[in-house]
């Protein structure tokens, strides 16, 4: 029998121009595209590729559809959203190998890395991840609370500036206002924040305010949140340009 | 006077599968090139671009030139290897900026995000980062150590994976040394640590072990650390692959 292959793709957060030119080899030789139909529908329509597409929550259902596929013999290609890397695919994938069956041994699995949403926002508005920082997701479907609680904690008292994914949602619209809570506690309240939703897609919106004036609950699961640390400043410009906003690679030089 | 533009362009690690179209399409129409000579060798020549090359520590100069050229008119690239908001251009040319000569108000700044290299390393052995992460540079010429020693300390307190740019350099050979040994007095022995060297080159190299085991000295400038947290685990494969390195999206699910 032949070996299976299972390649998971990240397409970046929207933008075709972001797509590399791995992700865009690896997607038009895939027999099987497997993912979020919203993904799918990002990747240009292929002859004879079959497409098996699901819903947004079902990651570990459809990891382990992928790698039956592949253990069949067929090139299959997870679509991923961003970095399959990072709060992706690429994880779920993972433990569905790790609990796993033994006809998926032989199955090769290679992840090709994407533009991840933190990227995505902090490139179009300047450098806010210049200096040290973090990646939270606000997501508690597999992580308790306290978990997050003290990461944040600890990012604010270590001064990081702070990237939050998957930042709210229907089932837990209180999470972000939590966050802010917390962060306010040990952050400045002239710290900049950035709300950036949908970058690269149409529906693009970025809002730049400061931690006092913010209000989280603008923040949608297609919004990537970006909070300063305390040498993350803006640069004004000429309206209607929005500000630069960045974190320099020196530390504490203007105090 | 026609306006001059600016793109600082992220051109990845080192692979050109990962340089993404909207970066190849910049540095195509580009009337000038400047950046570290390395980083330039790495794009096709073009008929009648200008190429300025400088040594790799002189980030700010090369900011200032860059945006000198772009106010006279130019269509000036910086290239940037990695991502060049991560511990890379885009956040020496906003410095340049704030620090400003009046006639760079016009210039016309755009950042081109690239795959950096955590997220090249973390898709060679699998999903490290599939969890809350940080990103750190041991790199204390423009910080001070201590604003280090707190960040490791609050990473491994919080229990952030920690991927560690800049671990090495003949100035400070010994940091690294000191940031292990902050790691180990918080995190397992058996923590799995990732050597990820030149990630995309011809001399890729990679070694999984554990934080007890480590010999942070083989880390050099080209090195991406990665240390995990207390869920990262591998899943072994037949030899010669190296294991699976992963971090679940699940927090706690094993104790």
């Amino acid at each position: 029998m032949s070996v299976g292959q299972l390649a998971v793709v990240g397409i970046g957060p929207g933008n075709r121009e972001w797509i590399t030119p791995e992700a865009a080899s690896v997607l038009a030789h895939a027999t099987d595209l497997v993912g979020y139909s919203t993904y799918l529908a990002r990747v240009p329509p292929q002859d004879c590729q079959i497409r098996h597409s699901s819903d947004n929550r079902a990651e570990l259902t459809r990891a382990r559809q992928a790698l039956s596929l592949a253990a069949k013999g067929r090139a299959v290609a997870v679509v991923s959203g961003g970095d399959p890397g990072v709060f992706a695919m690429a994880a779920a994938v993972f433990e569905a190998i790790e609990t796993k069956s033994p006809v998926w041994d032989d199955v090769q699995v290679t992840i090709i890395p994407g533009i991840t949403a933190m990227q995505a926002a902090a490139a179009r508005i300047g450098a806010p991840l210049g200096h040290d920082f973090c990646a939270i997701s606000l997501s508690d479907n597999l992580k308790p609370w306290a978990v997050i609680e003290r990461r944040l904690a600890a990012a604010a008292e270590a001064d990081f500036v702070v990237a939050i994914y998957n930042p709210a949602s229907k089932a837990r619209p209180d999470r972000i206002h939590d966050a802010f809570a917390r962060l306010r506690q040990r952050r400045a309240g002239t710290t900049p924040v950035v709300f950036a939703r949908a970058i690269g897609r149409k529906d693009e919106r970025i809002e730049i305010t400061t931690l006092a004036e913010a209000d989280p609950s603008i923040a949608d699961m297609a919004t990537l949140v970006i909070v300063g640390s305390s040498e993350t400043r803006l640069i004004a410009r000429q309206a209607p340009a929005l500000p630069y906003v960045y974190t320099p690679r020196s530390y504490g030089a203007r105090r």
